[in-house]
């Protein structure tokens, strides 16, 4: 398993190369349904392209790469930050957006079903770009179309353009993601991001440790999968002797919605909060990550701490998804 | 009347003539509220420019013969298929879209007149699409605005860019709109499509076929004037003895909103469903059509049979919307 | 205090120097929050810049100014005409902008703070204008924002740009804005609109003149502030007498939601409305306008008046917000 060329060193391998030459092809009118499709070699190469896209961001802010080009945001639950930030990608490579996001407005209120759905809009779009209640849902939209369909998160089940712009901050913020060791902290049970965060980064001989109340711990599942890979994982109540350690700390939102008894929200909810004095104990160099929205997890007070990384990690988002729908429009 | 010559053959006519040269000027920042607007020739010419959209389309995907047009897309009820459509038209045309889908978070809900807010709405675009639930509204728009008009359907009134999309999609599928029989079937009575389908269709020669429950027959007004007209019309309550002279067979939805009764609802839904012993018994060159969405009256094990045409349906839609947005803007 | 120079005069006066050269550096990556932020000097430049946005609508429609600029309408309450007037501006100038308009489909209802989600935002956009229900969020905000935030009002706050519309309209109307006997008319006590004009009128030495109901008058608080920088006011129940001498007529609606008392509502919702009678007894050269939407308070039949100013009013806005868009943006 190679070690990540850090973005700068990286770009200046092969200046006379047009990036996305030789692997581009295999995204190209692909859909993009799961990380399991990412091996570790398609990650280096998309994160590759995605350090295209931000490099053109902050010299032109936005390119026609994708003139011309017309995507679908077919939002069938609210997620204004999902949505907004594939808006903002298309947008920034020239293109533009067909926004759906309230489907009780929908001929879905109709009756329609997500097959008939995905057949209408891919009659004026260039992809589509789905986020649904239902797990397997993309899978299903992504049978039915002959246009590519992008998972913007499907219900319990995947949402892989957030696992891989969480990776993709690693990768930015430190300059490399072999042998980090990543602390997971807060609701590991229901926080669907951790779960894919935790196969990549297997990917990446990560060593893993997950904080969380014991009705909230990482599922089964995962640490057994990541068990047969031979992945370093330990389990722990409490943060504070991991900090001396802890390359990247992931801090999860507990979701009050997840909750079937909110007086077992309530118990939770305020016992793994992230303060000035967490960071004081923390590496010099070390990413402070959350996928957003916060509600008290981390206090406010930390913002301004250079480690603290969660709204530049929104913005490696768009760059990401950028990079996705280059990819699956044949234009990286 | 004359024939429509196939779109590829009518394309070499005059190829040194710009097109909509002659007729272009007729509709130039006119509204367009109905399909009582347009003559023979006239649905001819919108059928040539809308050859052209398709073709540049297929090229080119986009392009910028409405570029910095703006339109405005105000929806006084929900129809995702239509706002799709006007705003994929547009965007491929290289215009922009401002899009009011939802009229309850607008001024209107402080009480606001149409023609007011159409006139609030025209200081800012070039041209207003509106969806309205009362018939007669867009007449009153159109009346209030100086910049055009689209009624993208209001109440039981008029629906003229669906029906002119219908008419296009029989033109494109078959090759030829004169003298064709076309059976429509299902919620006759009710289906705004089909009404206007069949006046247009009175003006290309066709032989009328109306089946239907008893109790959602073709509404007299629509068959009395069209008999006037001295066109070939019959009802039928079943379908199966028609199948051997159909050449289009356009299937409409039950639509449960419009009945009082739901018993009564329940009772007709189910009766008029195409499977695929229906498309064994039907010609094999024959259109299927549907203004979708479909709830259950196609089987969607018809889906991958060649003639049935009701996705296409929807792309011919954008190519008629695209022609007529350049039409009324002045650019075809 | 100088008279302003009508629009067509002041556009020659220095022919050969960009617009924008020596003020416009002071509104580059500023936040436009208050109609405190502008002096005499920088409304003047201001509409300087609006005038040059209306004369390129006029003659191209839409041009590149700021192509490639991405804002987001971030609205937390219900405003088309503001959040329409904000995306035709951006798209006229060859931007785009990211509409979030329903904010209980946003992470909001998650429980999202306004600074996380402004500064979640600004990942994507280069400028956030806002529209929120609580006075002091729009500050809120931008002291979060490290892109620019424009406040498109925040509760009874503030509504600065639709302040400086009404002012241009003015300027457009008459060519001048010293020195004119300003009425206003209706609900003076909740119109924010008339508040924030009266204290930018008090910079072009305007006479002003309020006619409302007696629970309806003018805050003591606006009348104290402007009596201690010496403009003439006066209170009136009765417009009759003051139309002889008015050169602006601005009325306002009797807003029924500032109403606890629908009774109360009821008895004077009617009593101050625009007729043509009102017209005739007014000067020729006078400017009817109203901030929009009207419920009675002015006759339809007074529209086709052309002192009636209202609809182009509206239009008046988008250039303004043009040209703030364009100078923040460091564009103009």
């Amino acid at each position: 398993m190679t070690t990540f060329v850090p973005a700068n060193a990286r770009r200046t391998v092969s200046p006379h190369l047009p990036f996305g030459e030789m692997r581009g092809g295999k995204f190209y009118k692909q859909d993009i349904l799961s990380i399991k499709q990412f091996d570790h070699d398609d990650i280096e190469f998309v994160f590759g392209v995605a350090e295209e896209m931000r490099a053109m961001v902050e010299r032109v802010g936005t390119f026609d790469l994708l003139k011309g080009k017309l995507i679908a945001n077919l939002f069938y639950e609210p997620s204004t930050r999902t949505s907004s930030s594939f808006a903002a990608a298309i947008q920034r490579l020239g293109g533009s957006v067909i926004q759906i996001n309230d489907v009780k407005y929908s001929s879905v209120s109709k009756g329609e079903s997500l097959p008939d759905t995905v057949r209408t809009l891919e009659a004026y779009v260039d992809a589509i770009v789905l986020r649904h209640p239902e797990t397997g849902s993309a899978a299903i939209a992504a049978a039915a179309a002959h246009k590519p369909v992008i998972n913007a998160g499907d219900g319990i089940g995947e949402h892989p353009t957030q696992a891989l712009l969480d990776l993709f901050t690693i990768l930015e913020e430190l300059g490399r993601l072999d042998g980090l060791t990543v602390t997971m902290l807060g609701d590991l049970k229901y926080g669907r991001t951790v779960h894919s965060l935790s196969r990549l980064l297997a990917l990446f001989n990560a060593k893993l440790r997950y904080v969380s109340p014991d009705i909230l711990r990482m599922p089964e599942e995962v640490v057994g999968e990541l068990k047969t890979q031979g992945v370093s994982q330990t389990e722990h109540r409490e943060l504070g002797g991991l900090l001396a350690e802890t390359d990247v700390l992931y801090v999860t939102r507990v979701q009050k919605e997840r909750f079937a008894d909110l007086a077992e929200y309530e118990s939770v909810k305020g016992a793994y909060v992230i303060t000035p004095d967490t960071m004081t104990a923390a590496k010099d160099h070390m990413v402070l990550m959350h996928p957003l929205p916060r509600v008290g997890e981390i206090s406010t007070e930390v913002d301004a701490d250079p480690r603290a990384a969660y709204f530049r990690q929104v913005q490696y988002g768009m760059y990401v998804r950028m990079a996705l729908l280059a990819l699956v429009l044949g234009k990286a």
